[in-house]
């Protein structure tokens, strides 16, 4: 199977260079099972990076007309990677593939592991918006909180190691102050940076990395004949301007 | 007071000709309080017409831009003309003026009359976003449900008598099947279609008209110098590409 | 148009003084808009203050019959001027024009900013009370605390810098521990205070004052010809014993 | 231990004629424990009967009254007769002897029996009102539906089988059309009728008499020493005009 | 009538010795009303204590066996002695006698007396099964926290002072962090130290004694001819392998 | 990787036959990746099918000593093979593998391609605890209903084709009562019939199989290195008596 993983933004354009889209591939590639093989794009426009609702729906536009043709090219299933899931809901009304948000996948995986969890996520702009997606994913009553660790996505690679300090201190404050068992990272430069093992073994609690998680879901859906759907997600009654 | 209702596609280059956007203009203008002035705006791409999520979102960005350039104007508040309030989180994130969502201040408006309200809209496509929105707004646990009255947006004109049929019948059955005591308009079109009077008058309960309570909402806020706060919709961190 | 503003208690007879109807009368029709006349009315009997359920109840008899006169007045709503809507649900009932309650009109204003509001109150013993009122309204779920500024409802005019000290105080708390964005003044005497606009200045998040948005909200709802709906609020199937 | 059955209104002087008040404390008496003397007695002034939430208000003040001077005369526990529970809160106020609600006593008991309950009520007027009961009282989440036999309250007993072959209906529909598996006859009136055995034995469900759980539940928090948390109910700050 | 305390454990082969099921039948029967005797057994094989769902699944068989019995023998209820109600759906399928649970008993106890509730428990492996089992009983909205004492169920009684004291400052943490105005003792040894009135009298908030309200709650169904509905608790469609 | 299905029951000796164990490992081994071997195991003792929580009981204490042995026999994870999910947290507790319910699997499957999912399964003595499992498990605002087909779980192989036309007949109901858009098969027998893809092609929505999601929910967790928390899910304090 062909497993498509679309950044929502210009990355190759931006601070990470077209070289972070190679690295990601090389990540993901490594985790798919025998068989799978895996792209990753990005966009012709829209943000380098997501920190805002606004630069969220400005991914979307981008990520609609690329997952239009990603099922015409063939591809069985596609991520939106992003942590955010921008648009995957008006994805799934154009595609009959699988489409996959990662904080979703996340979410779910927590959900099957925990009493409770937290997300870590960048930055405090983002916070409430996670905590509606949550809701929206079905999964509210386990959230136990979301939290920032005071690092924007583009900086999050220039230090890794106080970042990963920054994360650490976060995922502590939510077992100890929030009551959480599990934690899931919340921010995809974050799951690209090959934290989540240390960070488990530090804190002695899952660490769902949701890079991982949304490409183990979508190859779990391609598996077993499933997507979304078309009830819950009915094609546009009309053409879409894309 | 200025206030701008931004029509979130480009209602002038379509189907509605655009004589539509001053036929909204007068009925807002005489909805409106002495010293309040209110402007008509669509945008110069988009859909024609919104009937599903992915609608929304690629009516999104030219919403934001709008948005902008009506705060630079000196508008003193913003209402974004689609039941759905595409956008709106967005918007308040780059705005200091306050942005108005049809859906909210119909939904809000209606919780105050009730014990539990319905919407009414055009098509199934749109039911479970609406539903969402009822949650999402904060009001969910009066929501009743939400139903369509099998009319696209575009035909509600076409045959006036018949769309107020359609949309008696829905609100019918939300009455004796989904035990509302209230109703909800929940589409621009059918809420300048001048049906809500004759709604109530015949069904007996009231008939909230979200294009009026919007204009409502924003005299209000407006008059009582309040804005949504900054904390719950901080500024986007960084440049948007817009 | 004419609103009536109903004082649930004796406040010519008590601390406040008679001249106390005239000042908050003069307030609240300073901020009404063109063509709306406000009147203030207090009660013959009941309590000089509401800081308990038991006032509450005391006070209802009373409001019911100034809320039956006030309708055979011609006055085209009414408000009933404390903060926990004492009878709010009663008074509909047995009148046709809309029933306004501060409670329900400033959390419903306060969840069209926020994300998350608290209300911060005079005492202790309404903290209880006003978070049950926050779920009959229907927004419980936007709702990050009730707080009390420790001082009592005839004592907060006594001397209004402690006062505006304590409840600036019990805002902080509620930004940094509760994680509100958005508060409300819960207690009408506070309202009255004129202190909305220097805590929202000090504490950067919206303030909203009770007394206000009553109005405004009662203005939006003549003027959009609205009321309760008799469906939800059904006439008593006897004559009462007022 | 002596409890007082307090019947809101003035029934002794109403339709039910003075002697009803003392069948009803036979009936009480009867089921009382060893040990245990019931009185009941009604109200100088108020509503003869209850069947909306105008009427409840209105029982309120003579309920306070009531209850103070019965905790002087060293009653153990008080009953507020009216299954709408109204002013109980209040009373817990001002009382330190366990006030009990019907409503609440019933729909605990019936909590602990069911995976779902209904309550068959009088009238339409009443059903509103009981569902926010429902959810005050904390076992929202059980509650199938409220129900209503269409019988005024002062109707009951004057055709006892016409009464009972509606409430049967209407209990029929709870189960059928609601997913209930359990009643609560949410009237005093209709606790007092005798039905619930009937109705038991022709549903096949238990059918909860909100009269005789009251007292029982009076008796057990006596037994076991336990009255309301003033923190939860505290003491009004100052002396009340009862 | 004849109720039966089934303890779900070896008890009288373990660390409390056959004394101990003597000594709680003593104290069962003192509270007991006149007519109420009182039956303390064990089981034969199980765990000796349960502080683990493990522990409470490996009890249910034989608590399954023993209520069978229990039904045949002539009890008119049971009490199944833990206060997780380990298996009490699964009696109740089996049953026509009610089944009682200490959790599910205390917790309505404690719903009626309270705003919000807290559970006091042995070990911190215990509290998130406790914080489900409020949310299945139906009253998760009422409950404030889960709090363990930090003391396994076998050493509560080997320093009851020391005991007393973790409970006590475990209480006050309630209070004041979590805002619990009543506590609720969440083990059955810990209902039988004796230290309910201690702790009410320090706390000043009221201490709901598991065994005792399960006692009550027995006795209260039994005279009220109240059982659990067989429409909730469906019998088994084939024989058990008991 | 090697994954073990425990069926919890006798089913060697019951009416499916040894035979069946190995037709479903067949199965299961037939949806597996490359590089997974499924065994599949029942107990010495236990009820031979599940179809009310007293059966669940009776087999976990089998279910514990089975998963036990398979952590010691180096099995990556272990699948509880009922759809209840019986005893799945007290597994947890004992094990550190991944111990997979096909309950929560599939509903948490369910919930990411839905907008509201209903679970069919065969006898109405278990569709309550199953509406109580979709709120443990974490996503109950996403269910629609459960209901049953009215077939025993032993006879739904004994005439296929009628077990086929009652679960779809459920479904039907599923989709045009209760709004449901996806199903989910609920009863691990019936996930074996190989009726999915028909029942999808017929209506049209995604059909969840338990089984094959719980497998592929299996290789997941352990190709991610993720299980459960033992914070969530602590090892019990004391030894077992297994």
């Amino acid at each position: 199977m062909r497993i498509i993983y679309i950044m929502p933004g210009t990355v190759s354009k931006g601070g990470h260079g077209a070289a972070e889209l190679e690295r990601r591939r090389g990540i993901l590639q490594g985790w798919a099972s025998p068989g799978t093989e895996v792209a990753v794009v990005d966009l012709d426009s829209g943000p380098v990076s997501i920190e805002s609702m606004a630069e969220e729906y400005l991914a979307v536009p981008g990520v609609l007309r690329r997952v239009q043709e990603a099922e015409r090219e063939g591809f069985s299933a596609a991520i939106v990677g992003c942590y955010g899931d921008p648009g995957v809901d008006a994805c799934r009304e154009i595609a009959t593939i699988p489409i996959l948000g990662p904080g979703e996948c996340s979410m779910l995986t927590a959900a099957s592991l925990c009493h409770r969890f937290s997300i870590v996520t960048v930055l405090e702009s983002i916070v409430r918006p996670l905590e509606r997606l949550a809701h929206h994913v079905g999964v509210g009553s386990k959230l136990a909180s979301v939290l920032d660790a005071g690092v924007p996505v583009l900086e999050l690679a220039r230090d890794p190691d106080l970042s990963y300090r920054k994360v650490l201190e976060a995922g502590r404050k939510a077992l100890s102050r929030d009551g959480a068992d599990t934690l899931v990272l919340g921010c995809m430069s974050m799951a690209f940076l090959g934290v989540s093992d240390r960070l488990e073994a530090e804190l002695g609690v899952p660490v769902v990395n949701a890079a991982m998680v949304s490409l183990k879901f979508a190859e779990m859906l391609v598996q077993a004949g499933l997507t979304h759907s078309k009830v819950a997600y009915p094609a546009p009654p009309k053409p879409l301007p894309l």
